[in-house]
């Protein structure tokens, strides 16, 4: 692999600028480009101009670059993800139409639950999450549920930490999160109140693939004051929503269960 | 750059390793990347093994590949297609109820539309595209509208050929779709029957952006079959939601109008 004379290979240097590309910040300049991917400007030039051939980065108003169409359509037309947020889309959308709130559907990604879908209210409560978005495991009803199915080595080595908070209410002591990890295990679903937000709670259930184990979490966001006998409600659509979904996976052809 | 003794770059070898995989064949062996990229299997497990070390690609069961999920989010958390099919999904949702037939939001990418939102109908007529899919411009509704607001240099260009057939219906003579663009512009919407599938029709407006430009095609496909009188009550909705996605257009921070 042609390797700079850092040793950090073509690749390497490719991922770090498009990492430099952000919601908050979706359009750069060439420079600020190299100062984000921490990379010497004349070799951040070479490579974005490169990148901006090949379509990996596109070229807007005021030289700028954002990341370019045909990278989105390489990342998407095969993949996983869009086949399972496709899967789920009309599920979430029956939840949607009748509670009126965020639903998203997330995957483990690292330490973090990454957010492939989201159908979002407009008087819904505002939230911090964006699809393509991440958020700590512990943090959120999504992550936990994923958290507390994933493989038992992984929530070894993640109750290690750290165990960043976002709130006063956010767990931080990995005793009590195993606890809370194994009381979802029994009851099928997680909730957490005022984890990421103090306003905010979230109800999650988990989406099982073609086989048995979990491939995604299924969530609702609701304000935090939302009476608690709502909850049961809540949590029976998303297992039904959960239990469609599946059932899509299984009849689909393209490969969503990783 | 990095160079190949071919003269390939590692960039333009990565593109072809992703180009390798498709909605219909998501998940390939190493030497099936190999083969479809053209590249030689040594070069190609080399680049392999080193984007599934970058999340670019992932390994599932069988000892195969999928596209990765960090190239997924990387590719999708500061895009312009996920923030204009975000912008367009509430109102493509308000279509999608009333009419119940697939509703679709396409951008020209070189000569064909990308399909970047798609809201399908279980019952909905069966259609041969999907989100992340391709088609030549000239054969579908949301393609022709892009076209005809396309600036003049390109559609010239574009009319130059080559203008694929798919059905006997599929418009190839030049002076012919020159005048059909033209009537687009006229009349504000498209509408093609048989063009790419003979038992479907197609009907589709613009979508500007801040600007006054055309950022996508906002279409409806419905059975071929269907009463002419039902088309004007379309367009009706078609334009009222591109209305609706301008608006949302405008007021929303991330760049969509690139």
């Amino acid at each position: 692999m042609a390797n700079s004379p850092s040793g950090e290979s073509v690749l390497e240097r490719a991922d770090r600028i498009l990492a430099a590309f952000t919601a908050e910040e979706p359009r750069l300049t060439g420079a600020g480009i190299a100062a984000r991917a921490g990379l010497p400007p004349a070799t951040a030039h070479r490579l974005v101009r490169e990148m901006a051939r090949r379509g990996w980065l596109d070229r807007v108003e005021g030289g700028r670059y954002v990341v370019g169409t045909r990278l989105w359509e390489l990342a998407n037309r095969s993949s996983r993800e869009l086949g399972l947020a496709q899967a789920a889309r009309p599920f979430m959308g029956d939840i949607h139409a009748v509670l009126r709130q965020h639903v998203q559907l997330g995957i483990v990604e690292g330490r973090e639950v990454l957010l492939v879908e989201r159908l979002s209210h407009p008087r819904a409560v505002p939230v911090r999450s964006a699809v393509a978005g991440r958020l700590p495991l512990h943090l959120s009803a999504t992550g936990l549920v994923l958290l507390a199915h994933a493989p038992e080595e992984f929530r070894e080595s993640y109750l290690e930490g750290p165990l960043p908070a976002l709130t006063e209410l956010s767990p931080t002591d990995p005793g009590v999160l195993a606890e809370e990890l194994a009381r979802i295990r029994v009851a099928g679903h997680a909730l957490q109140t005022g984890y990421l937000e103090t306003d905010t709670a979230g109800i999650a259930v988990p989406v099982r693939g073609r086989g048995e184990q979990v491939v995604a979490g299924l969530g609702v966001i609701t304000p935090a004051g939302d009476p608690a006998a709502r909850a049961g409600a809540i949590v029976q659509a998303l297992h039904t929503a959960a239990h469609g979904i599946r059932r899509t996976l299984r009849e689909t052809r393209r490969d969503t269960a990783g």
